[in-house]
């Protein structure tokens, strides 16, 4: 932690800031600057509130967090890439393969889910999406099928060896959805809802963190640390594009957050680029540079007719879109295997 | 809504788009353009799923809303202003007094809220503001006294004859927050938490809504929309800064908002400044501004210590400096009430 | 400065970088924490070159700087508020007055910019703006009347005795624009036009320099720097709105970014409430914000028909409409002159 | 265009707003709403300034442009793609190759420039890069080394055969820059100087047009119309990263904006994986994914000593990792040019 004072601030001040941050269970490593001084400080302590307290004094200029603010999910705690298993070892995520996870929006009809199940596995993705609670932003917009839809699901699974991705709303469901899911979605507008993540802490799915909408990579690592430290170290962080002034795409990719993940944090980062566009027609050549800059895998809608969609209709691939899209990442897919560093195991 | 099919669309196409518009149940006026043929439609229907199902279609360049997606919150819906009565009818938040909501951000101690109560009630607040259950970034920072809190806030109720604000971060825990609370809470991270807001739509107790960080303000309306339409009317929204690419201040005080929303809604609209600047020495200045562009009141923190202060300490004023701020917001509150509008009741 | 090294530097980058920093001119006070080495180093140098040549060095983690960047604008440097005299001392901003500035967006011909000038003097404005060069996004909008522009500003002032701001966009025409104007304005999007701010700063006119839509608070300082570095210290600053993701409004009114300059700078800062809503509803509520939170002026479009204005009409008032703002403000500017500290002089 | 009527507009409002559009030469088409009356209308005319006039009338609700308001840098103007050619037609940028482009930020000396001339050459790079005007955000920064920049530049051309891209800051000087580059290149804190973008449409030379960094993507086609409506049809453009929230990286990189130009223009897209990042490590990543999404080349800063780098030193690629990552891309490229569809000529 660094401290800049404001400019002729007097020894009293100075020293009060150095017991203030003795007081929160930090050393102190001071140097005097020709116009201000600037204390630096190390050691562990509640490194916020102190941030805080320090910077409500007067005659503190700036108080800046060098380390990072988590723990568990940093490459410093550990260097080695965290692969997640599921079906029984079958499906790796971080590991040798990029995994694709394909499905319609909202789980809509025993028909629509079944048909979308076999298209997606046919066509070489490994786990089937589909919303049985559905995060809506009006009231009167279709939320979702609820248990019936997880029922839904779960056939689609037997008959295909599909793993299953839902989305979790409430920390009230946890129980109810871990019974039917492989891995635990939560949606961007939940990235925070620390209740929620706490709960996932204690339960034993993995679960995969989509960004919120304005949130920061730093944020995102934070609410992965959430459910770490509460038990469950089985994490994947999806980038699914963010908001800024941009419309002429639903959101704004943010590619770049992939390496920039991958130089944090040891967990799994895949890409969504149907939320990340919200148009079908820039579906595929987002999925290609995926591949290219090194995602562990993607999560996109699939529906056997998007134009009857109750939801994501515009951003979902038709079938034959999505064979021809798996069948073009072929190529890139090779590449990314070839400059593949082996990965270690849990 | 508002249909343009692409140039050159084919009759046949043409036909399809206004099929599927009937299928929704919506009625169709078409037009023809020289250039390009534009479709109307009006009428009652699921009007999110219908326009992604027709931007879904190749034929279709734009589909757009016309109609406001919110009805219960609009001003076409109430035209008088809601007024909230709290504290048997004592406080009304959207009437003739502007009301100012003060406290610690968080509940600390007995010595801590009794002192702020006392404080703030004296300087001329109507509510304590205090949170027992905090969302905080990371799992390491404190995370409120909980239940304990809640004990703590009544007392200084007691004490004081202010009412209670604090906030409630699970669907789960909205029976007992109801028990002490007399306004719920509801931060930015939980703005679009659904299962949240279903369950407050079904409690007897006012609910105050803030906007979340990334939230437009067409979201946060549709977000109060799940509240009312879910059976609670009493809903006051709150402006608390977003989420910018400028770091000066925290965040940035859409302060524009507020006569936006006054134009859109009959709900009212108070003003956050603690959190909008994240910064003490910016609040006197903002809450000033908030009263001349006609915000219903305002919600900020005083501590009577902010140096110690658990969280938020930066922007927390100082209980003289909230009792000067308080002087010196009468001549403005004075050129408020005389430009107010008589108020109607609920 | 402050640098913090890599977990684990050895002795030898620690030198190196110690070499870098005295290469550039730095003195150095190097401090040792538990985990990671951090330098912290003072003096005098070309401080943007030094930290991106440390952040280029593999074993440096960041690299901060402490003192601002910007000298002459800074309230370090001059403590006392800058006063800008135009009209041959007549009119002061940044003093005692709150000086309104207005009129339309273009000037479009004798009768609409004579009739505006009669106008907006009757009502109290002490400024009469009008662009005779105009930046539009499109090359097929009106792009204005150009020199013939100038004169009929010119002409105006003649007639009412109002001082004459207008936009100059290229550094080529800063001699033609000069001689008709008492301030040049610098518009959003040539903030940063660094050729156009260095012959500005050779010029003996006042400059209004607008806050670029996604320019942050210390850019804006920067580029007020620019001018007053080249040999002018009369700058006027403006916010007028930022670019957020919110499209309720034009743009997001950085209204806080006002007394944040203020505790920054000695120079004077006015707001726009035209370009900052884009919607006439909002300008009045906007202006009364802008007396309460301190600003030193307003600049705002005012048209004796806006329903026929080339361009800005949806923002601009109406000249009744302005007439009722500028009543309306008086008690706000009332107490605003309480408030006011006694202004030193240049 | 489609006006949406106010709710119970009268009779009388209808006609006015058919009247003005009438004024503006537009023909009529209008459609009448169960609850209100939206009106269409066609033609060619000036929609900017019809829109805002209609807008501002209280009667109209929302008036919105369906065509898109750029014509020459459409597709629909021109179907097949733009080919800028270069050096005697010997590069050809947004043909059958993958153009790299390749220098440091800012002429330095003869000895950097020959260096790293002869360094990019040979890993493959077609055009070098170099500043000799700079735009920086201090007074105080270095600013170029102006025409003897340039005649360095000239050097390493004639050594290398390279052809040399440099930035234009002023309309001034584009007579001068013309003499010395193959390629003109506007950066992003110009793209709306609209002084620059007219006098670079009289020119002869090739423009390269950076993305302003708080542009949307129609603006920066808006821009590019200017140069081509002025007469210069050879338009480069370049996204070179957006202003977000988030502070991990420089900017964020918008790549899906190379898909949507592409689906919106004719024109040739490169990406800037330097400026998007601002961070070395991170560039061969994004500069994979900007192949593999179909970007038509790239442009990025090289050094041959990035720790003594006057500018951008972060974000500047050592030489033997610039060799290191044109040898990873072409696998890339590979694919890229199997999928490139064959392109037409101008």
């Amino acid at each position: 932690m660094i401290v800049s004072m404001k400019r002729y601030a007097t020894k009293a001040e100075i020293q009060s800031v150095c017991d203030r941050i003795l007081d929160f269970g930090y050393k102190i490593h001071a140097i005097e600057g020709e116009e201000r001084v600037v204390i630096g400080a190390v050691g562990v302590g509640d490194v916020t509130a102190c941030l805080e307290s320090l910077e409500a004094l007067p005659c503190v200029e700036k108080a800046v967090r060098i380390s990072a603010p988590y723990k568990f999910v940093s490459k410093e705690f550990r260097t080695s890439k965290t692969v997640i298993r599921i079906n029984g070892g079958g499906i790796e995520i971080g590991g040798d393969d990029f995994i694709v996870m394909a499905g319609p929006c909202s789980v809509e009809s025993e028909k629509q889910i079944m048909e979308s199940a076999h298209a997606v596995v046919k066509a070489g993705a490994k786990v089937l999406r589909g919303g049985a609670f559905k995060p809506r932003t009006s009231p009167y917009d279709f939320q979702g099928l609820e248990e019936e839809g997880l029922k839904l699901l779960r056939k689609a699974k037997q008959a295909t060896g599909l793993a299953i991705i839902t989305e979790i709303m409430s920390d009230r469901d946890v129980d109810l959805v871990a019974e039917y899911a492989d891995i635990m979605q939560v949606g961007a507008r939940n990235m925070q809802n620390f209740a929620l993540l706490k709960t996932l802490g204690r339960c034993q799915r993995p679960v995969m963190l989509k960004r919120g909408m304005s949130s920061t990579i730093r944020e995102l690592l934070m609410s992965a640390e959430y459910v770490v430290a509460h038990g469950n170290s089985q994490v994947i962080l999806c980038e699914r594009g963010i908001r800024t002034f941009e419309t002429a795409t639903r959101n704004t990719c943010d590619i770049v957050a992939v390496p920039v993940l991958q130089e944090m944090t040891h967990l799994p980062v895949v890409l969504d680029p149907s939320h990340a566009t919200g148009k079908r027609s820039l579906v595929p050549a987002l999925s290609r540079a995926a591949v290219a800059i090194g995602a562990d895998g993607l999560i996109l809608e699939v529906h056997p007719c998007p134009e009857k969609a109750v939801s994501d209709g515009a951003q979902s691939l038709h079938i034959d879109e999505f064979e021809r899209m798996m069948a073009s990442l072929k190529g890139y897919v090779k590449l990314w295997k070839e400059s593949r560093p082996a990965p270690a195991t849990v």
